[in-house]
């Protein structure tokens, strides 16, 4: 079954951190559970790889857009493979968005790149620090645009592929989601902001009468704390509502999950480290709880 | 000089927990250098008192309107105290808003009172956690007005205040300040929002030139952790943005500070928690923590 079936890291970049951190891979117990999408010449011989060769030098720190299309083929083959069944679960090293787009493709992410790569629909953003999960109503936007970009629909669609993971991919039977209000205090009764009556109440009421166990909408400076929650994970509406605090209790271990997909996938919560490339100080951390998550994940199925 | 002087600490809405909360002082090494404000049939007689009698009855859990004038003729008498030099400091208990809205008075907090009492400007408000300090350049505004709101005049205030009271009340020489950007990932280059490179860090910028030690504009999710802060206080520049880690990181003894007036105010986070009012159970972690730090800041006078 997908316990006995390889992860699938691939290793990013090629001039960032990622290499390297796949490397320390195989000084681990997950040595012989793992392979890596990547440059020969980067990855260590200890690890099984599929071998995606740049075609021009790579230099740590220095990315070059002419590797981008390679880099890509390598996510597109791990993907696949997720689905074909060859590989358990997926987990991605770092990549440079704008080293991508400098190629001249049309690229937005990882998590955009994947759905699209496996059919999937919008896809929800959860950021997990051991037992503490985040995931976001909206993601990348300016904070401007944030308001008028929730809807009851797209809050609907995030809790409900929220709850379904949780129980599908997390093993929780009945999941606990502590949804955040929008406004300070939750909008306290409408003297700050009047989302959480219009309609982000009303959506919590609906998806409880299909069994959902919601808490909410609670004001986000409760939300994480033993007074509200944080239940089997918290649901930020927008990203600097939620990330603090995960990034805060999980520094140097958050792991980024893409939930919706139906593959699973794990990544790195930092990026491409350019200035420490090559150097070996890259901290491991996250790759190792992003590989952990993804087993831990992966004997759910 | 202002180490000898007693705290005072206003008890606050008398049908909630303040009243309970300040007894609890009775039996601490604080009982002999703090004076209650409050209704002397409420007040330990341990506890030196300045008596504001009530003149409805007051019933744990049910508040009355009729008592909202003795609240706040309490509140006056305790900050005029500071200002004459009677007191070395205030600590507020807590109040609510809607029960004085209720009773006629124009009435919009604590802060904005005393603000009004002092004859200060805009104060700055500062929630504290041990070493973890958190300033707000916006508060208590709909999230969809926060962008707006913010304005390069308010956001040097901010700073300015938060800067001369970290130096001044904290006894930090040099405070450094770490400021977080509006958007995600601080805008990212301008992907994600442009207020950072509008205005956010010009500002910064003109306040360096005077000598001020600014990290920012940081990504709110880095500005907490070793990445990128969190400095002797990080600034957020709105609600949501930087109380959900400070609560979560002083659960039970985080501190309200008020910066920009000329007397020193510290407050518990939490309300008056109707609900437990009377029995007892009320959590002094706040109180406690309020008293402490207005000590501390008392000696830096």
């Amino acid at each position: 079954m997908a316990r006995d079936l390889p992860l699938v890291i691939t290793a990013g970049e090629p001039a960032g951190v990622g290499p390297e951190l796949c490397n320390r891979l195989a000084g681990t117990p997950y040595r012989d559970s793992v392979v890596v999408v990547g440059d020969r010449r980067q990855i260590d011989p200890r690890l099984r790889i599929v071998d995606t060769p740049y075609p021009a030098e790579v230099e740590p720190g220095r990315p070059t857009p002419d590797n981008a299309g390679t880099l890509l083929a390598g996510l597109r083959r791990a993907a696949e493979g997720c689905l074909s069944g060859e590989f358990a679960a997926m987990v991605t090293a770092p990549l440079a968005k704008s080293v991508i787009a400098g190629s001249g493709v049309a690229f937005t992410g990882h998590t955009e790149y994947l759905a699209d790569v496996t059919g999937a629909g919008d896809p929800v953003m959860m950021l997990v620090a051991g037992e503490l999960r985040v995931a976001l109503a909206s993601t990348h936007l300016p904070l401007r645009e944030v308001a008028d970009y929730l809807t009851p629909e797209r809050l609907g669609h995030a809790i409900r592929v929220l709850h379904a993971d949780l129980r599908d991919r997390f093993g929780i039977a009945e999941p606990e989601i502590v949804v955040c209000g929008l406004n300070p205090h939750a909008g306290e009764h409408g003297h700050l902001g009047d989302e959480e009556i219009r309609f982000i109440g009303p959506a919590l009421e609906s998806l409880r009468a299909e069994g959902m166990n919601l808490t909410g909408p609670v004001p986000a400076d409760t939300a994480f704390t033993p007074t509200a929650g944080p239940g089997d994970a918290v649901l930020a509406m927008y990203h600097d509502q939620g990330l603090p605090v995960l990034k805060y209790a999980g520094f140097g271990h958050a792991v980024n999950v893409t939930l919706g997909l139906p593959i699973i996938r794990t990544s790195v919560d930092h990026g491409t480290a350019f200035d420490i490339a090559g150097t070996g100080k890259a901290d491991p951390g996250s790759l190792m709880a992003a590989v952990e998550l993804a087993v831990r994940m992966a004997r759910n199925q």
